[in-house]
């Protein structure tokens, strides 16, 4: 086949994944006698100083962060005063942070805020979209009730980011446009985080609609470092990075939801570790207690690899005990089970780890 | 990290797929300016003399067809003379080779089929499950209703299974264990079909509870290959496979559901094509104009990247055209939109085809 017979027009440069040697294999899915599919992908753990922990595969290549980094993006909320000046709670503060559940614990708490700063669900520039919790959607579809804005998985941060527009005088009309002061803040920021140079990288835009930004994957965990161990960031963004960590680990259902993985795990590690997924198989962790910061992204972008990727890893770095370890797999299984109910295969790390 | 500190208990040998090369990168998923997540995986197109047409990758590795066999799976209903005893109609023969979507033009008919069977939903081993569909899912959420048996994507070919089990004289109990005639009978049928000896591959449970059973993926091409152009399988089989195809193309939302990729692509090719897919990203087509076999393994199991794949191999060995390419595609988007609906990436083969 030429590469002229098939959706040939427009093609991106693809040579950072495709011109690489295939990343290692993390995570496989058994079924009966045999690993029935594989999941590959990269991972960077590096500590504050910069320094390597762990790197598995081309640790340089970019990767769009997505949701995982929505703690570094709350950032702007607390060093801008938005957060003292609108009283916010250390559970909107999670909320500034999550990839929630649209459960009612999450919503209930959306609405309100952005009354406080004399706005409305409408402003929110993110779509409606029907609840990952299946008892909040079905719930929405039993009483016959569109989803709103307020669902959307992302509304906390946008709730986030226009408290800090209001707080800043900037137009809150448009805050998700790539040239709004609170969009070249962010990644401003990233990139000083990270000490990144984030002018010239991909863009495109992400499913709530902000813009996203190509990083290194190295790049990203060592902003996710400096973030645990942020003494070297001066004393006001010190204080930011552990105001938010706390927040994160006192409203662990918050970052996500009841059952989540993500929930679950937070919940498990405390103040001990930070962790943050995002679409397309991404993590982040952060973990105060050793310096280190995590970053995960599966080539393929499957969600239930990167979750067993970072739950290996924290494992391994001795963040989680086999006492923990135990109590998310019972609450959030690894296992493959049939429709009946019945155990088939399970999900594991490969011995890359 | 040791392979000893993470999950190393009874590891099973995975061989066939972490110590060969990667697979070829087939599909490729952007967003903005960068490819943000990519699929490889197995192609093996082959005709019916045996011989490769196109193959991509590790043709010969072993594979778990999957769903995407049922066509060969109904050979017994028609063969042992079933189909004719309880006068399957052509739509319960399409419903033999589906993974349906639980609507109610499916349910529907698997109901009173049972009952002229002397069974009831009941007697169907698969377990219960939410539609696919999600208006047939919402409408159950709705009525507070719970998903039956009926509803689980299989229960065509379970419906299928119980009536070659009746017609026969054979338990119904215990169907789908691994021991029973419906069970081996299936597995030796596909073994002389891609003229493989199944005997000593892995086994594992499917989705819906029957055995599965390792494959290469070349046999699996070859022996859709043989089912398109069966004139060298005697007359009996050769009618069998030509009943099927027929049923097949004229029911084309009875393989799965209203808007699914797999039924728009049916209704596109009719009798040019047959093409079903398989849960952990498994596709096959059989192609009776050409005498072509079609399998296709996604390695890491995504659904978004066989449909993909198989719709490229489809295009580029002349199956469909451009204007049905661009029907197919407007109905089933390969495009990623965000929640608000922006067109923010696409979904696309890469050079590899």
């Amino acid at each position: 086949m030429s590469p002229d017979s098939l959706a040939a027009d427009d093609r991106i440069v693809r040579a950072h994944i495709a011109d690489a040697e295939a990343a290692p294999l993390l995570i496989e899915v058994t079924r009966g006698d045999m690993v029935e599919s594989v999941h590959r992908g990269i991972v960077s753990v590096v500590n504050a100083d910069g320094k390597d922990v762990l790197a598995l595969g081309d640790v340089n290549r970019p990767t769009y962060p997505r949701s995982a980094i929505k703690p570094l993006q709350t950032l702007p909320v607390i060093e801008s005063g938005a957060a003292d000046a609108f009283n916010l709670s250390d559970a909107e503060i999670a909320l500034c942070c999550a990839s929630h559940a649209g459960e009612p614990i999450h919503t209930e708490k959306v609405v309100p805020w952005l009354g406080r700063l004399g706005l409305s669900v409408d402003d929110l520039e993110c779509g409606p979209q029907l609840p990952y919790s299946q008892s909040a959607a079905h719930a929405l579809i039993k009483a016959g009730t569109e989803p709103t804005r307020a669902h959307n998985n992302c509304s906390g941060k946008h709730s986030g980011m226009l408290t800090t527009a209001v707080h800043l005088g900037e137009p809150t009309k448009g805050y998700t446009g790539a040239d709004h002061p609170v969009q070249t803040r962010l990644i401003e920021l990233i990139g000083e985080m990270g000490e990144m140079d984030l002018s010239q990288t991909a863009r495109g835009v992400d499913g709530c609609g902000i813009p996203v930004f190509g990083a290194p994957l190295r790049g990203i965990a060592y902003a996710m470092a400096r973030f645990a161990a942020p003494d070297k960031l001066g004393a006001e963004r010190a204080a930011a990075c552990r105001r938010i960590a706390k927040a994160c680990a006192a409203n662990p259902l918050m970052l996500s939801g009841t059952g989540s993985f993500n929930s679950v795990v937070l919940a498990e590690t405390g103040e001990t570790c930070l962790l943050k997924g995002g679409a397309e198989g991404y993590y982040t962790a952060s973990i105060p207690a050793k310096g280190y910061g995590v970053a995960i992204k599966i080539d393929d972008g499957a969600g239930r690899a990167s979750q067993a990727a970072v739950l290996a890893v924290l494992v391994h770095l001795g963040v989680i005990d086999a006492v923990q370890k135990s109590r998310i797999e019972a609450a959030c299984s690894q296992e493959v089970r049939n429709w009946a109910g019945r155990l088939v295969g399970v999900i594991r790390p490969t011995p890359a780890f």
